[in-house]
């Protein structure tokens, strides 16, 4: 790649983008103008061959959401000192190696919140009312042949449980209240700034709720915290939507609990093992399936390439990063 | 039907059911323990020559939203002193013959407010935020062999113009804020008790809109109020959401401008000639459609039965209507 570099390109930052994210694909043209870029996928290497020739002095990453930046990875970027993820979520960058080797790591911060919050609404609006159901009937012409289309359950008055009453939490709580919902919530700790009932036990949370919006971070505690009990707990007449992160749930458990009817229905934008999908679920028309999407807004997209370049900027110019996670 | 009816039965006020509507399948039997129940869609005989047969006494008349009730079908119900219809709307009730004969009318009053309007936004969530669009794809096993998943528009910040600011669109307007977008509406008459900006001239409306969502009352004055100019106005970017009645849009028109780009996108609970819906939008992704079946939840089925027979029963007890349209 270096062939046919300028040498003003020669003299701008030097960046490894590692994935590539969506941003970096669509805003290329401005992360050029601004970096310099190493481009492992475009390299016949394999990666850490790449990283061995090309980036031991490289002092900054980006990556998405879905790029696993392992202990090993960090390994073969002897110089790192920077890692920007395009995702609001961490849990795919090993941050106890970055801790040790300081090296700082900036994300999405509460940037997507709200369209992820509207997708966690509109996925729950769509299983509970059954819109997509309603919209293949439809458009499959049955619409005059058959007065039989299943009836939807009304949101309004339902006591829904928020899991993690963070940034989104917050977002789909607002949301819902002004649909008439009844709103709860488990977290880590009981927050001082909400009036919201907080259940410190998901069990107990499932079992007075309608609905089950998982809204938390992925961490070795909350992997697996909505099991079959859980699930089991929220019952016949239960909904969940999941937008944060796939392992939260027991996928198996959940698969089954829907097709034998032990919960009325799910929204799911994330799984355990993307892009795979229970195949199992395709057939289910209780269940709405998003491709782990919700922060794919054309708006959004342009604030994650400002927020991305804007903490790049930041790191080489030594100023503040704008949303650390981890600061050195 | 007369045979094997039971004195108990015979004593009970009558009323004729017209259509029938879905709640009185749903609760035949409670319906049938407050009332003698004339069923002209069990007989063999034409809907008139079954009136003249056997409703030339009846008082009351129960029908859906789905029954014209024509002059020439209250011609031949002289008794007629009451129609309950289970719909908001009352379209389908030639009204100025009810109050030339001064029959009372009673609807569901804003039984139903609360479902539509959710409905409304699920739809505009749905076709803004792709659901059904990306459930088509993850159901279709496509998620892992593209990455080319169309991104959606973030309502955040959106200019909502409420076309009706009755029940329906108060509640429209309420869910959407809490969404982030700016609301104005278009009305008959400026409301002194909201400080949404107004719009007498619905084309003023719609140019300064990112979205148009139908909330009004079909009247003479609403047919084909959103024309193509109208919807020209809305753009290329703006989205259109119908619950109200399908007349209100130029059907025409609205295909027309969805097929050729020149606006972005429609969420339609209702049409012009239902349940017949233009096949041209069977095959468009940015279009979700319903089968007016926006207020068919559970909940509301079970309040509408309490509605329409608690104004039956308020008639036959010389009390006044529960939610009189026309009241003699």
């Amino acid at each position: 790649m270096a062939e046919d570099e300028t040498p003003e390109v020669q003299q701008l930052p030097e960046i490894i983008v590692l994935g590539p994210p969506v941003v970096f694909e669509t805003y290329e043209k401005e992360f050029c103008s601004k970096f310099r870029i190493l481009r492992p996928w475009e390299s016949t290497l394999p990666l850490s061959e790449f990283l061995l020739a090309h980036a031991q002095n490289t002092n900054a990453a980006l990556c998405s959401g879905y790029f696993l930046l392992s202990t090993a990875v960090l390994r073969h970027l002897p110089s790192l000192r920077l890692v920007v993820t395009t995702s609001a979520g961490v849990d795919h960058i090993d941050l106890s190696e970055c801790r040790r080797r300081q090296i700082s790591v900036a994300n999405a911060s509460t940037l997507f919140s709200a369209d992820v919050a509207d997708l966690a609404v509109g996925l729950l609006l769509n299983v509970m009312r059954q819109i997509s159901a309603a919209n293949r009937l439809v458009k499959n012409g049955l619409w005059p042949k058959t007065g039989d289309y299943p009836f939807g359950s009304k949101l309004g008055g339902k006591k829904v449980g928020i899991v993690g009453l963070g940034s989104i939490g917050l977002e789909v709580a607002k949301r819902l209240e002004a649909f008439g919902c009844i709103i709860s919530y488990h977290s880590r700790e009981k927050k001082s700034f909400v009036l919201y009932p907080f259940y410190r036990d998901i069990l107990e949370l499932a079992a007075i709720s309608d609905v089950l919006v998982i809204c938390c971070a992925l961490t070795k505690q909350t992997r697996h915290l909505i099991d079959r009990e859980v699930l089991l707990a929220l019952g016949k007449k239960g909904f969940i939507v999941n937008i944060a992160r796939g392992p939260i749930i027991d996928e198996n458990e959940l698969v089954l609990c829907l097709q034998q009817g032990l919960i009325a229905g799910a929204g799911l934008e994330v799984f355990e093992n993307e892009p795979h999908v229970p195949e199992a679920l395709f057939s289910l028309n209780n269940v709405v399936l998003s491709p782990h999407s919700a922060a794919f807004t054309m708006e959004s997209l342009w604030d994650s390439y400002e927020i991305t370049s804007g903490n790049l900027e930041a790191f080489f110019s030594n100023k503040p990063l704008l949303s650390p996670v981890l600061d050195k």
